[in-house]
């Protein structure tokens, strides 16, 4: 262990915080040439990782909160690796007490951003820099280079960019690292960048099942399956890890360890956040939501286990498919086309917000960063940084000339897969509702029509005219039923 | 005009806010022979209520806080019909400070049910009863008779239980109002109401667009369809109107109305709300949050044209079904059985909500309040009212012995229909995801199992064996890949 005193402010950052990810992060710092001081608010973990990791840099473990801050070369960043909410808000107001003016704070939990403004607000009226920054890659990513997404000021990028860009996952030579935007434009990206997460495991999962019930496969054949999807435009980092999980032998019974784990998924928030900020502003993303329910669905027991006694009729006959190659093409097929249609929700959800908060976030940019490092890392995301490149007010994924293509060819094997599904009674809520919202996009004409009529007829909302848009009209339903007047 | 002097507290009850709702009840509470204090913070719908009606009953307008407040009798109950917000804050605050012991606010607006709570508990510590309640029924409800779901203290409903019970719809002789639950309840219960709103409002619009855009019916054969219905289960408020509207002739252009309606839907944030509260409480709503998206989905108007503009396949040729009555039959059961998914949805919704706040909701009151008076009235609900009757903790709609026998009957015409919409390229958002719903709940065994192994991979989130649930199990994947441990 390198022992130099704790007091000597040479330390170039601050872990505090040595969880899983904090740890991660200090070790990537320090083998990238980081002086890297640690805290933890119990010592425990740092002693552990003292014990575990010393060897491998320059660390300035601390006892106390001053010591940790008095080891830092100044101006201080302090890295932040606790749990959102109550965690981050006590060492968020510790680190207050002791920080100076021109000090950094970067806030790595998962925090909603609507927290991660409001701190940033406070503490720059005392000339404290506050960068959330979103984190994604999980353990490994965080040690061998992690996909990162800091929000917060201009000015504080520049003292930290260069450290951050380092620990970086590298793609073709670029650190998957960037300023995404100001106070919680970063939290907000890993916010919508887990919200795709779910909605991308879930479609990965709806595909084995299909392979699985409908196709007859064995789950060695969709392991294979899903490795030779490796060399398709499906090739990502969820691609690989799902034919490794299906590989997996449970020792204790032989069997295959996917038919061992209990069927209920949990979650950590993130999927509901982003559903519930897209509700709020009014941005349509059914590929998240019906992935979060998908998991609150497999954990309600109570309801499950009803369902499977009562004598609910199951779909018609699961028969195997005439042709198992094209079956499985088709699989592929569906699985692109609903990836489409996820990732153009996820990137409308922050280009509204972009907009909503004046963040000036760059979609390219977005998309570039999460190339490598995190869980969502797919050859598939050059595609929507040269799309956004090309175009940068683009209003949906949908229409950029690649994936437009990519979906003529897609959706009739997606449309008939989706079909058969309904019909042998296997679930399969996003590759339903990426149609239904590409098939609504796309009408020209909507029954929204149908439910304004409604609307106007029991609360006399109003409505207005294809031939005076500008103008809200009631209808006097309750009366003559004819007359229409002009109410605005 | 009855012109008895303000400051005779004679008064049963002061409505505060005379707009469309305030004026309505107001009037409502004097046909049934209660003498009405009314009072507005602009003077000029006071004014105008005192031109229209006054004749209708005994008024007392009056044109302060200080003249509204001394002409109720006591112990106070003034009703507050203000919009939902900033406006609500305000005036329980001026009331708040002009009101005594024992008096009793409600509040019939569409407060959002954490306020409510907030507000309860506020006015408490003075004394005061603060009653959030859900008013349903538009104007016109209002007037003849809503439907009512008061919240809070048991105590303040024996107060003014028989004056909201005078004016509340009655169904088979039984008043469609009745105690909710303490604090935040009724607002609670209203917030689902209106969700369930949504999504059985979207599947009857999903209905309309698959009758005329594959089916081929006129505009009048739907409207006709439409009032056909009301001879079967569907029979309610919602298809009434929908025929009404369809009948509507555009007088201007002699179009049907709906075709000139621009065909965006509106919202006021209670599906919003439905949507956001279920997936905080980890509760599968699809049905209430697809008709949500499906809303935000038509006023997209950036992404529709740019779809529009798009080379995208429209779907398999869009035919005309070889039996027209087969055709229109399948779409009645379609909507009979996603309009049970919705119900069981939103009542899981409550009775999770109920649960977690120790509110004791009695499920088969609030089915039998919502009988008649609010929008999604229907014979449907006596069912509902039966089931939980029968078995007052069932944990899902779908399993009661008629709602089960009807999916039965449903379900293969569903799916047919469902699958024919995705075929065509018609957006059947809600429609589909019924069948998902069902159909998850259903299956034997998920893939949530796959998530949770990718979880456990990527984020070592642990998984629980079907063989020993009770412990977190994970997978060394990084190193020896097949060895198992036990985490906790």
């Amino acid at each position: 262990m390198t022992t130099a005193p704790n007091r000597l402010p040479r330390a170039d950052i601050g872990v505090y915080g040595l969880g899983v990810m904090g740890t991660s992060l200090a070790r990537n710092l320090a083998h990238h040439g980081h002086e890297v001081a640690l805290f933890n608010y119990t010592p425990d973990l740092t002693e552990r990782f003292v014990n575990d990791y010393s060897h491998e840099g320059l660390f300035r473990p601390a006892r106390d909160i001053e010591g940790f801050t008095a080891s830092l070369k100044t101006p201080r960043v302090v890295l932040v690796m606790v749990p959102a909410g109550a965690a981050t808000e006590s060492v968020v107001n510790q680190l207050r007490s002791v920080l100076s003016p021109g000090d950094i704070i970067i806030d790595g939990g998962n925090a909603f951003y609507p927290d991660t403004i409001r701190r940033e607000k406070a503490l720059r009226t005392e000339g404290i820099h506050f960068v959330g920054m979103g984190v994604s890659g999980g353990e490994e990513g965080a040690l061998e280079g992690p996909s990162l997404m800091p929000g917060g000021a201009d000015e504080s990028y520049t003292r930290i960019g260069p450290l951050l860009e380092d620990i970086a996952a590298q793609v073709d030579g670029r650190p998957c690292c960037a300023h995404v935007g100001p106070d919680g434009a970063g939290h907000f990206v890993k916010m919508v960048h887990n919200g795709i997460e779910y909605a991308d495991m879930q479609v990965i999962a709806e595909a084995y099942d299909l392979l699985r019930r409908i196709g007859g496969l064995s789950i060695d054949e969709i392991a294979e399956v899903f490795r030779s999807w490796r060399r398709t435009e499906l090739d990502s980092y969820l691609i690989d890890i799902t034919a490794e999980v299906l590989d997996q032998v449970d020792s204790r019974t032989g069997r295959p360890l996917i038919d061992v784990i209990v069927d209920q998924a949990g979650q950590k928030g993130t999927g509901v956040w982003s559903s519930q900020t897209a509700l709020d502003h009014g941005v349509p993303v059914p590929a998240i939501a019906e992935a979060t329910f998908a998991r609150s669905a497999s954990s309600a027991i109570a309801q499950r286990t009803a369902l499977r006694n009562a004598d609910i009729t199951p779909g018609t006959a699961e028969r195997t498919p005439a042709s198992r190659a094209a079956f499985v093409e088709s699989v592929r097929m569906a699985l692109y086309g609903a990836k489409i249609a996820a990732y153009a929700q996820g990137f409308h959800e922050i280009a509204t917000a972009s907009e909503l908060n004046g963040w000036n976030i760059n979609l390219a940019q977005i998309a570039r960063i999460w190339r490598g490092g995190c869980i969502i890392r797919a050859h598939f995301l050059d595609d929507i940084a040269s799309a956004y490149e090309d175009e940068p007010a683009l209003p949906s994924l949908l229409t950029a000339p690649a994936f437009a293509s990519a979906l003529e060819k897609a959706l009739p094997a997606w449309r008939r897969l989706a079909a058969d599904a309904i019909l042998a009674g296997v679930p399969a809520p996003v590759f339903a509702s990426g149609l239904a919202y590409i098939d609504s996009l796309r009408s020209e004409r909507l029954p929204a029509a149908l439910i304004q009529g409604q609307r106007d007829f029991f609360g006399a909302h109003g409505y207005r005219r294809i031939d005076d848009p500008g103008t809200t009209h009631h209808v006097l339903w309750a009366e003559e039923r004819r007359p229409e007047v002009r109410q605005k």
